[in-house]
C-alpha cells in the first residue's frame, strides 16, 4: 500500500475514533491497533494526533467554503441559492459523516493559531450565507426576519444531520436533500 | 456559604469549562481554581469529575422532558404543540446555554449505564415529538415530509441555538424565539 494512501486510510480510522470518543480521549495507540501497524509506524505517515485533527477540520472547512464560491456569483435567485447550499452541505454530511462530526466538536481542539484560521474561514463562509438571506429579505423572496437567526437556524438544521442521519434508516440522502429543502426554503419563503 | 450553594456553583463553573474544553480535557484543580478553594476540598461537595457530568446532562434532559410533558396531553393543535416545544427550547437554550452545551456534546462521556438512561431519555423525549409532527402531518396542518427529517431539523436548529446566540448580539431573546417560531411553523406548515 502506498504512503498516500496509507495517510489517507489513518485519517479515515482517525475520524471515526475522534467522533465516537471525542479527540482528547483518543489516543494514538487506539489508532495504530485500528489501522493495524505499530504505533511507532503511525509516525512515518502523519506527525502529530494535532496534525490529523488539523488535515480533518480544515477538509471540511474547504469543501464548505467551495460549495458557497460555486453558487455565489451566479445570476441566480437567493432561493435558488440556498437550494443549492443546503444540497451541497447535505452531500457532504452524507458522503464526510466522520470528518463534519470531528469539525463540529473537535476545531475547539485546534492549536490557537489554526484555531483562528478555522474560525476565519467559518465566520467568511457565515458572512456570505448572510448575504445571500439578506439579500433574498431585501427582494422580497424571503420573510422579513433577522439574518443570524435565520443563517443559524439553516446552518444548525444541516451541520448536525451527521448527529442522527444514517443511511440505513428507512430515508435516502435524496428524500433526506428533498425534505430538507422543503422545510428549511418554505420556513424562509414570503 | 452553604454546603448546597457552594455544589450549585461547583456545577455551574464546571459547565462553563466543560463547554469551553471539553470534558475530557477539563481537570479538577482548574475547577478548583475557577471556584477559589483547593482541589482537595472539592470532594466535600461533589464526588467526581463523572458525577458532575451527570448532574449536567441529566438536569437538561429533564427540562427537555418536562417541557414537552406540559404539552403532550393538551387539546391543542400540533402546531401550537410545536409552538410551545420552541419557545421551551429556546428558553432553556438562553437561560442554561452552558449546560446545554456540555449535555449536547459530553454525554457521550457519562459512564455506560448512565449513558444508556440518557440515550432513553432523549429517545423517548424524540418520540414524543415525533407523534406529534405525525399526527400534524395526518390532520393535514404539517407538509408530508417525512418525520424524521422534520423532527431532526426542528432539534437541530434549536439545540444549537447555544452555540451562536449571545446575549449581548443585536438580537434579544425574545426576537429569537418569534423569528425560529415563525421559520420552522412556516417550514412544516402546509
Amino acid at each position: 500500500m502506498g504512503k498516500i494512501n496509507k495517510r489517507e486510510i489513518i485519517i479515515e480510522e482517525a475520524a471515526k475514533i475522534f467522533k465516537a470518543k471525542g479527540f482528547a480521549a483518543s489516543s494514538m495507540r487506539e489508532l495504530a491497533e485500528q489501522v493495524g501497524v505499530e504505533a511507532a509506524s503511525l509516525y512515518n505517515h502523519i506527525r502529530s494526533k494535532d496534525e490529523i485533527l488539523e488535515e480533518i477540520c480544515f477538509k471540511v472547512a474547504h469543501i464548505y467554503m467551495s460549495s458557497i464560491l460555486a453558487v455565489d456569483d451566479l445570476e441566480i435567485s437567493s432561493t435558488e441559492k440556498i437550494k443549492r447550499i443546503i444540497s451541497a452541505h447535505i452531500q457532504l454530511v452524507t458522503t464526510h459523516s466522520n470528518d463534519v462530526a470531528v469539525a463540529n466538536v473537535d476545531w475547539k481542539n485546534l492549536s490557537e493559531t489554526k484555531k483562528n484560521l478555522y474560525k476565519e474561514i467559518r465566520k467568511g463562509y457565515e458572512q456570505r450565507i448572510a448575504a445571500i438571506i439578506k439579500k433574498g429579505i431585501e427582494t422580497g423572496e424571503f420573510k422579513d426576519v433577522n439574518v443570524s437567526v435565520a443563517l443559524f437556524t439553516l446552518l444548525s438544521a444541516i451541520r448536525w444531520v451527521e448527529q442522527w442521519f444514517k443511511p440505513n434508516r428507512s430515508i435516502s440522502a435524496e428524500e433526506l436533500e428533498k425534505d430538507m429543502i422543503t422545510l428549511l426554503i418554505n420556513g424562509l419563503k414570503k
